[in-house]
């Protein structure tokens, strides 16, 4: 912690901040400079908000030097993590992608969502199960039913599962059918989730909130690993901007910032990073060249009738290609795909 | 719905973006211009997502015409909806303040905000009692204990109580407790939750997310009054820019803009609009100037050992002060307070 | 300058950022921590950007802890700045309104226009005369001759002039006619207009940037201070955010923000800031009760055809009811109006 | 233009708006739905601002169908434009790298940078010769003196030039010494160099503005073509936003919508995008993993000791070693390089 006193601070308000760094248990060193006096801190507490001593009469400003995330940062295990999912390496040298359609429909649609992911050579297939909508009279998924068929389509195929759990009502039902849990980017913050993630031991996928910054996503990420799940992976899926022409800006730096900052695998999402189907393909071969770990996509055997998320939902013949494409250029940056 | 084809778009294609229309259950009408085909759509389908027809090949931009939310436009409700809660009207002549600290700590604590809260004339006492905190190892707040202290306090002054409700399984208790409740911005499209509000009769104040639109806000209460529900306040409380010298940047142009398009009461939090105590009181006035029918704000009898939020909750004087301010504003509008 | 090394970083890598530091100026002072080495700098250099020693090895982050700006900030004039020009003072105890057209289009319309702005009691009129359009082909401003229509029709009513400057070479011509120079929000960072305004003595009214934060604000107005002129008026108008029901996101935070980092007098254009007449009112009304100390409006006796920026203009009627709201919530707060 | 009129809009606020229509020079065809009736305008002014007729009474909303560009739409030349400058092709299928240090120095310093430049195989060197800077006391630019320098660095090795115009006065001496006119992102709506710039016949790469949606980007381009200047080419260089682990966010998206927008080439500048050396080279391969025609990157013979932009600008081994990555995306997405 280290408060930046204004210029012309009275030595009572010093005093005053020093006071209050002491009730809180820091230890502090002060330094007199030329023109500011700067309060060093060193202390107990590391989730403390700045705000609170900027507030205090005299105070410049407050800045916290010990990252609020520890087990999440990259110092902690600098050779990176690597989750090992039935024989599936995830954040290794090998480009993973997950694909699928956005809801589970029937039977019929997911067997042959799962014979596209499965032919183009994809490990993991993705499915939702529950699809709370904006309306209330709209489909809203076909619950347990959906990820029976959807583990059965993926068992047939030695496909592992994506699907996204809601809220903590539903990790019990998750965890049995899916290998790896998905928490969307409205749940990024929501802390009762996450904290029973952390104490469950399946792969989670947290997907960056559409405000989060990339602190805020570590911040999410530690939480559950400070409950002991370790197999977290990060996924950017795009932020709101005043752009436009795209449904969110794909904030594609975010993948050599976490790499940098983090030893978990990152996952991007082009599907919903752009919303719409024209500019994945080309966004899907972006994230792999700035060097994410793995994809998540949508991809439907007819994405014109597909009861959601339709716009962004690559054809088959498009999953094929883009395939190909991102791994041309695994192999081009020294990545197996 | 309007669907503009690009300039040069073939007779194919425009046939197709026609079939693909009526398909979905549309009447379409054409309208061939100098230089764009138009296609009007007049269909069943409201909550329709127009990039849908915008990945068609030919089109060029696609407009909703008819708004997403009808029972909460003002068309719905011309003359706006006034709440009454035991005799305390929200969204009539006279100016509500909601006040109180971010959690509630003890007996003690809560019957001094109570004191505070009531004698500077405010007639809505909130305080939260579920508190899921970036740490797991923070305070989490008393639960239902807390909701018992508080409505205690509350009645023996005749106040009206507003707590957070963070998710469906806590409706029926904080129900029981408290007048209004409040659905918190992480919360504003949690659908689960937004669905279950829908089908109890007690007033909800929901909270703008931190990167929704104005229409998203509006269509989440739309969501709730579609199930039933029609006493819904919505509150601007800050949205995410670039701007770091406040938490949020607080979109008073909310209130002109919400009052134009819904009947809804609309009410302006400016401590987690701002994070900073000393811009709380300006904000405050600054929203009443604007037109917000109310304030929710933080106070606590000494914020610098608040347990939560602490650097944007008002000392007693300092919320006073706000209190006669935001009256004499009222006054100058030709509001009452 | 505080440079806090990353966990872990060795020896090595602490001595190459302490002869960088020194190689730059810096007097330096090394203070060991627990988990973190921090090395605070004094130095002769204000203006250095962190980044250049965050991208060091073993560096996690750096923070300049002297203000960039000197001259700008409170602590330099803390009892506030008034300018007065010919006996009409900004930044005093009394509320300044500036209003006029967007352009200044003919002699008749600019005299309608002082008539309108000098009944309502405003002291400055506003009128541009460049108006360099998206289109070529527009209308693009009756230059020196508007300048003159302007003049004459201030000088009858004894009201102010404040027209824009668009770059350097217009300097002379402006000075010339006009009182106070408007720098508009595109040229809030053209350093070569902003050094030669600098040079001369006539205030200037200082629009911050759609992506300024109200640091580089502050950036700007310090470096035509540092040429000498310190008679500078800052002025909100507005930023790009996500939120499109109004053009820009007025920033009225921005009001005691700014009251609190600088001296300098703070102006709102609620005209620019909103885009659409009907919230120009109500953001006007916010502006003064958050503490502008005076405001920038269009006006124009028939805006539905005026030749730029209609639909944010006011009506007459319109502008004489903002007047005598504002002037209500001056006296509300104290101020005279 | 397509006017839809509110829900339940009278007759006669209909009417007004036909006429206002008809007044502005629009033939209107009138179509009345279930709920909305919608008014088309066809006519002759594309530069219309729509808030224009959104502020009349009963209007709901407005939207232009006509884009606000021609010259610069795909449309207009669906080939896509290939820029010749004296053998190099920009726009083609050969990826174009342009490189060089921030400011020029020196004639060693300059010297140095082309073999780097040369020698890694780009074709274009870049070089600042004109720097206002934020401290009026900061190095502020060699002027000619730095263009000769650059001149004659680059045509002792066969390489093209570019460097920035800051405004209309430079416009002839950029000219005499350089390929290519560089306009600076807070140039990109400064329409008085944008008109001159129109007038010549040089190449001109336009940097996107941090604020700038893409549509405004294109329309500036317009505005040069309309003056018949048909070489311009378009460089994404990262957008403000709420993220601040990067100095702005790269709009990596810009890449694939541009190129379905525009025939216009579209060059990506990774040293502004991201503001931090480590990032640049996986952003410039993102860049040309997602369709970019060229880079236009900061590279010093020693970074740490450059004059301006330091923390963003590469070592001469990261730049020989992202020229060689690039090439091989390039080669993996079917481009020679």
């Amino acid at each position: 912690m280290l408060v930046v006193m204004q210029e012309g601070a009275s030595e009572t308000q010093i005093e005053n901040v020093i006071d209050r760094l002491v009730e809180m248990g820091f230890t502090v060193h002060r330094s007199t400079g030329v023109r500011h006096t700067v309060l060093g801190g060193v202390g107990p507490k590391d989730d403390f908000d700045p705000a609170e001593l900027e507030v205090l009469e005299g105070v410049k400003e407050c800045h916290r030097i010990v990252s609020a995330y520890k087990l999440a940062s990259r110092h902690f295990r600098p050779g990176g993590t690597v989750i090992n999912i039935r024989g599936v390496d995830i954040g290794g040298p090998t480009l993973v992608c997950m694909a699928g359609p956005c809801s589970i429909e029937s039977a019929q649609q997911i067997e042959k969502a799962a014979d596209i992911v499965a032919s183009a050579g994809a490990r993991v297939i993705r499915g939702g199960a529950f699809k709370p909508r904006s309306s209330p009279y709209s489909f809203q998924g076909l619950g347990e039913q959906g990820l029976e068929l959807l583990r059965k389509a993926a068992d047939r195929r030695e496909l592992l599962v994506i699907s996204e759990v809601m809220d903590q009502t539903q990790i019990p039902l998750l965890a049995q059918y899916s290998d790896i849990l998905q928490v969307g980017a409205r749940n990024m913050q929501n802390f009762n989730l996450l904290r029973e993630l952390g104490k469950i031991r399946k792969p989670v996928l947290l997907k960056r909130g559409i405000a989060a910054t990339i602190e805020e996503l570590l911040l999410s990420a530690e939480y559950m690993m400070s409950g002991g799940n370790y197999e977290i992976m990060l996924c950017e899926r795009g932020i709101r901007t005043f752009e436009t022409s795209t449904r969110n800006t794909m904030d594609i730096a975010a993948m050599p910032v976490l790499k940098r900052l983090t030893h978990l695998p990152v996952i991007a999402d082009p599907s919903h990073g752009t919303g719409r189907r024209e500019y994945v393909v080309p966004m899907a071969r972006a994230s792999v060249a700035a060097g994410a770990d793995g994809l998540l996509v949508e991809v439907h055997h007819d994405p014109d009738h597909a009861w959601s998320d339709g716009a962004q939902t690559l054809r088959p013949d498009q999953f094929a290609e883009m395939m190909q494409q991102v791994r041309a250029i695994a192999g081009a940056i020294g990545r197996a795909a």
